[in-house]
């Protein structure tokens, strides 16, 4: 059994880590930790786990970095940007292999860290060592990685869709938009009044126009795939469910279609692309012709759903894909590329 | 046209009170205050108010009681309990009309304060002078109140179908449980966490169990209506709607059913107590045999629905009530007290 | 007071007409109809409306043409397309004026009514005749209308936006796209399986992904105002949410930012662009620096809130708008359009 | 591996029954019936079940009895009542094992189920053979059952918290009032207009009063535990939820308190009680004093909470319990049932 540990266990993802590694057969949660909760048991923080054999032995600890690394050999940290940099620093000098959840170390650029999160970045030296933990694409390099940055929730929706259509050059790097849909739990467990059930609720509306965060490692990711530099049109909404992300992709086909056979020859180009990328992928659903994506039919599981039409009457491609923004979207993609580098089989406790 | 303030009009009951006053048309609604939002306009702190002629004009100010009573002849009090007290004793003695939505003048018994608020009540000499604003039973006495009490949410949700009963002698005093199901609203605009959209959605859950602060409001309204001490048994939930309060009422009737026809006996018994007693009632709905109460019939409404079934099974009467917490349950009723005190029509403005 | 009427009053367009007729100043609503609930009160099929001194006594009949034209003057059509064009036809001819919620005059093209609702236009002599009901922009043509074709509720929420900026040659005719989000109020009150409250929590989804009808009279309209012939894509998805539709448009502008000067007066001149366009519209909310669109600041409102912004990272114009699916994208406007027909204030009835 | 089969799998029920035998180590689930999915595969109905390996083998057949008995050995029926009882005769004919979630075979009483589902029972013979599935009550009859009935969502809901307190003796058993709220999903998946989401979004409305089927069952479970005919209150409501149903019981202790140590004695003997009854089982989780029942920690789960507080105030005894009505509430329990039947390990394929 592999030891394991939690930083920031009481947020949505840390809360989410705790279901899945309790549950996880090859390992074992050592320790979790929390400021705010350290002394409780998991069954008094989140009820839900009361049913649990270890739910009133478990204990919240105070986060200190020493303590964990001799308690575990892999360290999950949730915790927010620039804190989540001190800790992996420590914890990789103990010799812990750390999943960081946080943007910390999921871009190459410390320029760019300090343009989207306006401060320097805490240890640039590790940006070249960690891994960005999209399984899909970096499985090799997250199979010995010592540091592995989980990836956004919604640069996983945008991202998994658009990297192989881009590597295949079926569409043109920069004609992306993104139109993303994002759950409230998106926001994290923070006591903001924007977050509260009633400014939510018969509520849909955007934010961060024209300039999110999360831009920077879509871009960083994007342009890697098509070799140039990808600027990427982004606009993200907050609507009324509790988890999940749907995207809309409008991506400009580097084919044109003249007639009807051009454009059924395009669609069957971006079937076999989407195939070959993913056919053997556990966690990614692709649709085909059997209907759109749902986010309610991936709530509470590791699967990223991603269908495509083309519009014969705009000559665009549109690619839709839906994710829970918990899992696929940060912790079961978290646990899911702890299975590829500690050589467990991939979906275990994941299915 | 009489000149009106609201002192902390940021949370949920100020801004419904901004929207009702605003419509009013017979008031001008002179001064807002809010400390966190003091000098912005009413368009920019609610963007839903953009349109009225005055959302450029209007300005939150600090919460400064000399000023108001240059300003106002009628202040609402959308303040926490204590804090209200205080303004309220200065509004009087500048010569204000002053309608409270704080829980500070509803008793009449600053025992019971002190025993449910936990502290010494602010201003114990007001008590006697205050008046219960509940329109359908102290409509007299609100004609001439310079000090009104608006009633809380819960308590007029059950206040409302039961005292009728309890001075016609239809129904033992002490056998009253309430069941009460609140939507978030009634919570207040507070940044806590148990608030939040993930917190409340696909949740329902009771708490205050089993002594919520209002039981006091209640329990001394009851008891003038039965003539004896009344206590009740009340269990308020939380269920994810923004406005809205369904309450369930079991009630052991005086009389028992023997037969078929000594139910039906009682059944117009109840109904002509009803109608009775609001019949003419413009915000009352008495759903007769047409239905059963529903929040969604009553929302953004200063109607309360309610309907009653007798049990000849177990000897029961059941009544059920529904309202908009914001509005019956509070801002809407506050001005419809403020309507009888001016003189204005009893609905003028809440149509 | 002028007496109008309601043709298919039971789905939630219906209602809402009803909601809003029974409280304008200006007319009389003489007659209901409904198959379904012919010979039922408004109280007794809808609980809402109980209170309102005609709740008893107006009726839902069955709908008959020839007692329709006898009874009202203006006559409301909220029936499927195909079964509107058929009332419409009786009603012109014994004289009414006809406002047609429907799908079936929308279009001057009877050819481009086959091609996107799959049969052939029943009344084609009519489209001639038919004024487009978008007081913004058709106000001249709506003063002596006969035949007014309301717009659906997705083409309302991107023809706001986007005319203006046509019509001044500020974006390419050819560039737009709009990503729609509804409440499922749009669905109408059919009883089907997909509009469960559990098929739609928790759920969001695009559907009739490329091409949606509402297309045929968003590219009509945005071809009269570019004055070429305009594809545009367009993606519905639905939300949980019961009333609103939030559109996000992205446009390329007519106008290269090779710097941060050339983007800032582009962005001062689409400022211009609306203000000019709408500066004076009583239900037109031009957000300017003050906030991005939402669903909730506009229900239960005729208002269409419109925010926009310049990336300079992409060259792109993003335009927002959020509007009350069945206020101005439906009933509400239907409701203008008939007070500027009957030269009534534009706003009666409506605030 | 037992072969397991599901008549009726294409509702709420049915589906959950589908997810959960799927993944259970222990058994084959080898047909599955659907009159209106028939020939289609499980993929192409239930797109959630898209990632599992027979997604696109298992196909819904049309539901005939004898090529049911030959394919399984334990059939689930989740049917309509009067039609299970037809399926139930033919399979336990043919030796199968029935697990019916309908109300068929609950009641020992022909007459009480002709009184409440105004039909005669269609199989009365059957009756005394059928144990009822309630396996924290009637485990040791589950194990040798061959025609087991699932409990209805709320009698589950109301029985477990009450029958160990009336076997006891602790409290009255005439004094019992169960107030309950569900969410949607109890309504099973029909195209009714009342349960689209446009009607239970922001709505809380109570439905049934005061005579709701599922009294019969209760109260025939109740009487056995008690020794004497029970008579319940009940009230069901419904709320915007997908799963759940929280239960507030009032009860009347046998004993008084005269002061605070009986109250503390009382609380004492009820929480021993509680323990006795239930401490070693796996689904049900006492919260003793940390903290109050809410939907959201049982969703998904077998899992039912149960929580009580005395009201000193009052002499009550208040309790409460929540469970996810899909889960304990029909097809987790159905599920429990099998296992015990089968001789599995009682959790198997439930945590």
């Amino acid at each position: 059994m592999k030891k394991v540990a939690i930083v920031g266990a009481s947020g949505y993802s840390g809360e989410e880590l705790v279901r899945l590694l309790l549950k996880h057969p090859e390992v074992e949660l050592t320790a979790i930790t929390s400021r705010q909760n350290a002394g409780q048991t998991i069954g008094e923080v989140f009820p839900k786990f009361t049913g649990h054999p270890r739910s009133r032995t478990l204990c919240f600890t105070e986060p200190t970095p020493d303590l964990l690394a001799k308690k575990a050999e892999v360290v999950f940290l949730a915790l927010p940007h620039g804190v989540a940099a001190e800790f992996a620093v420590l914890l990789l000098q103990a010799g812990c292999t750390v999943i960081d959840l946080s943007a910390d170390f999921r871009l190459k650029s410390a320029a760019a860290y300090q343009e989207f999160y306006a401060r320097e970045h805490p240890a640039p030296e590790l940006l070249k060592k960690s891994v960005y933990g999209l399984p899909e694409v970096y499985r090799p390099e997250i199979k010995t990685a010592s540091l592995i940055a989980s990836p956004g929730c919604y640069p996983t929706s945008i991202l998994l869709p658009t990297l192989p259509l881009l590597r295949a050059g079926l569409v043109h790097p920069n004609s992306l938009i993104a139109d993303s849909l994002s759950g409230v739990s998106g926001a994290g467990r923070k006591a903001e009044v924007d977050y509260l059930f009633c400014e939510c609720n018969e509520s849909v509306r955007p934010y961060a126009v024209p300039r999110h965060r999360h831009l920077s490692e879509i871009e960083e990711q994007l342009s890697l795939a098509a070799g140039v530099k990808v600027t990427i049109q982004f606009t993200p909404h907050l609507i009324p469910i509790t988890r999940g992300i749907l995207t809309t992709l409008y991506l400009a086909p580097t084919q044109h279609f003249n007639d009807g056979a051009a454009a059924t020859d395009f669609a069957e180009r971006v079937a076999a692309c989407y195939r070959s990328a993913y056919g053997q992928e556990p966690f990614v659903r692709l649709l085909e012709d059997r209907g759109l994506p749902d986010t309610k039919n991936v709530a509470g599981t590791n699967v990223i759903e991603i269908a495509w039409r083309i519009d014969p009457r705009t000559g665009r491609l549109i690619v839709m894909s839906a994710e829970d923004n918990l899992m696929k979207g940060a912790s079961g993609q978290a646990v899911q590329c702890m299975n590829i580098r500690c050589g467990f089989a991939e979906p275990t406790g994941l299915t």
